[in-house]
């Protein structure tokens, strides 16, 4: 295990989020090798302590453990595939934004070449990367997120999500979602109140509370969608498509937008019209698993 | 203040709800006057200790408060509104379905009798009723409400919202609109985990973990809303929209429902044509605060 400071690190690409990530490496005492196509962008993390490497292929040669976060896989594909890099026996870690699909096939195709391949995905801002509030999720083989896991840790909160190279995608764009979900949900419920005159900040701890208070309830859900039966337990579904009529005309009444109340009522409406009014919510999940109507 | 279990209390409407509010009430020990429409419903509530009313204005003069839980506020002007009923006196707690409007209006129509009126909605499912996990919320004047909320205490955890009779008809909405968005999130994010094998009892901790911690940026968020600035502190909506279009592309290329995320990206693109690309996330309110173009 690589649990030692004097671990060397590569970080190929030097945008905002690859800088904050060289910068991490030094101050946890990494010898750090960075490489960007622009290579002014490298000056400031030399004056840090970093390596300038003269190209991808030298960066590459300067330790077991390359970290590669560009504009997107072409970028990956084109740098990485000169005629002059070797990457046998480097750890690639990708961070660079992109799909499951093009993870998986990098993955191949790092795996042609003789390279370990680790897939990931950053949950943070670059000003967070360095902290343990910085998610990175990492898929792939365990075996090579284990050997690096000690150098990565100084990148933030590092977690392994399983051998296939598309989960690390899937989980962030998924998070994502989450993420996007209760700040609509919030600003919903924010133009509500602020028609009775109720400001932000007064409406905005209830709406911290039932979310973290909903969040409870999703391992529970969980199991009724694993299991495949979702009996009424605590609300059936016709019940909750009358709330969210009422939800709808509320919206509509004080003139804020009522896209999102209607999005939500006719994903209830269509699992009902196929049968599922007397079920519990996460019945839904059939509707979500497959293409839409748009 | 009646912090006495000896203050007798009314419930009209005996419902799921209306008898779940009526056994809380006899289980604290107070005298519990009932009256329902299709009087057989009140038979097992006799049994458990209520006094069944032959009629409503009967059953207003049996104590000081009277909570009113039937299907929809037109049944409670019918109920309320009949000729012998003298509400004058009476604490009408009115925890009936419906929307801020018919809450004011309610308000206005048991002023002029001479009521005093609170406006209320029940976050809990019956079997909760009766136990701190039932959140009830209540608007109208405080003075009324404090009086009358050691009795209230015996339903749950029974909060005051303001002296605007609608503000419990909007928290509601808005709550279940928080509500539906995390399941819905979590949803999108189990259908997309479950392309690649993950079942959703792995998946659900993620979500509940990404849910709970973005509820604690909304206090935050909201000082930017009062304030109508919002600096890119942490993220830009020009960025957030990048990642959107992955949410897009990656629910489509595996196959799953990509009408949230769709939508999710709509609201952002119209902020950004708006020209607040270079803000952050709150500013979403301006469109949030208008109808849509649907």
């Amino acid at each position: 295990m690589n649990d030692n400071p004097d671990t060397p690190v590569t970080v190929i690409g030097l945008g905002r989020m690859g800088q904050a990530l060289a910068r991490a490496f030094l101050k946890a005492g990494h010898p750090t090798t960075v490489w960007n196509r622009t290579a002014s962008k490298a000056e400031q993390l030399v004056a840090e302590g970093a390596r300038r490497a003269p190209t991808v292929a030298d960066a590459l040669r300067a330790g077991p453990l390359a970290i590669v976060c560009v504009t997107d896989y072409r970028a990956v594909h084109a740098l990485l595939g000169a005629s002059d890099v070797e990457p046998a026996g480097t750890t690639l870690v990708n961070l660079t934004s992109g799909d499951s699909a093009q993870a998986r096939e990098t993955a191949r195709w790092a795996g042609q070449r003789g390279a370990r391949y680790l897939d990931g995905a950053i949950m943070a801002v670059p000003p967070a990367v360095g902290t343990a509030e910085a998610v990175i999720l990492h898929s792939g083989p365990r075996s090579d997120f284990e050997a690096h896991k000690p150098t990565l840790d100084a990148l933030g909160t590092v977690t392994h999500l399983g051998a296939d190279h598309g989960l690390a995608s899937l989980y962030d764009v998924a998070g994502l979602a989450m993420m996007w979900s209760v700040l609509n949900a919030w600003l919903q419920g924010t133009a509500l109140l602020r028609t009775a005159g109720v400001d932000a900040v007064t409406y905005a701890p209830f709406a911290r509370r039932i979310a973290a208070g909903v969040a409870e309830w999703l391992p529970g859900y969980a199991e009724q969608i694993d299991s495949g039966s979702f009996p009424a337990e605590v609300s059936d579904l016709e019940t909750d498509a009358r709330a969210m009529a009422h939800l709808i005309e509320e919206s509509e009444a004080v003139g804020v937008n009522a896209e999102l109340p209607k999005l939500i009522k006719a994903m209830a409406d269509r699992s009902i019209a196929a049968g599922h009014g007397a079920e519990q919510y996460p019945v839904l999940i059939e509707e979500f698993a497959r293409p839409g109507d748009d």
